[in-house]
């Protein structure tokens, strides 16, 4: 008997998935069990607290479904905050002292990568490891692996420098445009009167102190692309404005990635995720329409989830280690 | 005897000055003492400790210059963070009860306005009270007096929403370009190495933890718009169109104006305030053609200091309750 494990690691939450290999492995795991816990950012809770948290979790978890530790032969975690390689090798170093404590054997495979790959596995079909995946929620960023399995990336600058097309920026650009047209610096829109009644402040300049006073979180202030979203389904050609422009930054993360490798090209598979591209119909049929017209790739349905990514490339390594040992 | 006060009153440091009201009144003021200290924005240290800090500097100023508290006559207070007329009245009630407790008459002339109108009123000649100030400094706004002595205001909605043409915005734009070419979104620019070197960073990824990591003030990044500057001189074109923007940004507060009310014309005085306007020529020469060729009024160098507008106002405010009473 042998388990791979898959790690999610995210800012604010950690997914875990488990999975016996059998000998005859199918295209699509059937997890044993999958559970979550808090976030594991090692750069927000720091590399040690990370094992420590990844460790005690799976341990209980082994102790749950009555798994012995010497039972895990392969594991994958991909963990938001780690993006170089030498975090990688920090947070492997941290991991596996802790699994050691745990029962977990020594000669296990331990592959350690950024949050952003298994999503891109778990988004490309199975045994597929060539392909793009364009992400859109509160920020925005785009990863992109080639046949040689060379791995690009754009984006992820943080709502500050960048993330042109999330859910912050729309909605940064909506706020403007409120105070904008309320200056008479630009034209009425009918996004005036909607982010007033969502946020229930009377006038615009109640605003000023929404936002420097209140001090809403990135997330909250993120959450007004709803209604940039509304707007737009309202005909309101300034939301439609800023939707289309947030689409083209989307479409712009891939024809950067194309300029960064030419294994790019129009069979590509482009997936996309977030919650700007599952919320916003005019943005993601304008993105698709966009990447086929320019040749940039071909528009694909995410097969699965990052944590079931985490668990492909789990059982890949365990089974090139067979591979290489057999 | 008699003496008028002028308050100068910013988010950052409160500058006092006082004049003696002779019967033959000058132009120009010559004031007797003029005096800095700290910060005194109600919104920011609450209503009550503004008036305390006030109350308190000018009986020490008074005490200084051994002048009785019985001669002062009137009283101009320009208060950052004071934009709406309750919070005028809200000031004026707790600045007179601790005037009174000072000693200062009960009778003076006490005009409280925001930071903005003193500023204005500063800058144009004296006795004049039509034009329009533009400010554009870590933030940017303008304020428009007309002859009927209506005020409009536009901007000033501060980082987030807003402050198009600031110091913050500029910067704030010249990151995104760094990052955008650096993803290779956009074309490379002049502004990269010198930003980094600036910062001190070996390369553009680590802007990341320098923003969200170190977390610098607003002001700091502002800061980071003298190198635009430098790289635009150096005929870097990203640069340059950032600073034509910017200066666009500027004449867009002067048109906003010019809708708000049909008094202001062609023969408008326009002046400028704030280190954008002040350290930029490419700005500032765009921003002079532009209201020139649009005839949105005729640009003049600034007269005084805002505090020395407040003391314009409150010899104004004297002489008119003379001239009632009289």
């Amino acid at each position: 008997m042998g388990y791979v494990i898959g790690i999610d690691g995210g800012g604010s939450k950690t997914t875990y998935s488990i999975c016996e290999v059998s000998k005859h492995t199918q295209k699509t795991f059937q997890p044993a069990a999958t559970f979550q816990s808090k976030g594991t950012n090692p750069q927000v809770i720091g590399f040690q607290e990370m094992a420590q948290q990844i460790g005690e979790t799976i341990k209980n978890l082994l102790n749950k479904l009555s798994i012995p530790p010497r039972d895990i032969v392969s594991v994958c975690c991909g963990l938001a905050g780690v993006g170089r390689e030498d975090d990688e090798e920090k947070a492997a170093l941290y991991i596996r002292e802790k699994f050691l404590s745990i029962g977990i054997d020594r000669n296990i495979r331990l592959f350690i990568c950024s949050d952003l790959y298994i999503a891109l596995r778990g988004a490309l079909n199975p045994g597929v490891k060539e392909g793009i995946l364009v992400i859109a929620g509160t920020g925005s960023n785009a990863i992109g692996s080639t046949k040689n399995e060379s791995v690009y990336k754009t984006g992820g600058w943080g709502h500050v420098l960048g993330d042109e097309g999330s859910g912050y920026h729309i909605a940064l650009k909506a706020l403007n445009k409120v105070t904008r047209s309320y200056d008479l610096r630009e034209n009425k829109t009918l996004l005036n009167e909607m982010i007033l009644e969502k946020l229930n402040l009377s006038s615009e300049p109640k605003l000023i102190s929404y936002i420097y006073g209140t001090k809403p979180q990135k997330n909250e202030i993120a959450g007004l692309a709803e209604v940039v979203i509304q707007a737009a389904d309202q005909g309101d050609h300034i939301a439609i404005q800023i939707l289309k422009e947030a689409s083209d930054e989307l479409v712009q993360h891939v024809r950067s990635l194309h300029l960064m490798s030419d294994q790019f090209d129009k069979n590509t598979a482009i997936t996309t995720a977030g919650s700007i591209l599952t919320h916003s119909a005019l943005i993601k049929d304008q993105f698709i329409k966009s990447i086929t017209e320019e040749k940039l790739g071909h528009y694909q349905k995410s097969y699965a989830t990052p944590v079931d990514g985490a668990l492909v490339i789990a059982r890949e390594q365990y089974e090139a280690a067979q591979s290489f040992n057999g």
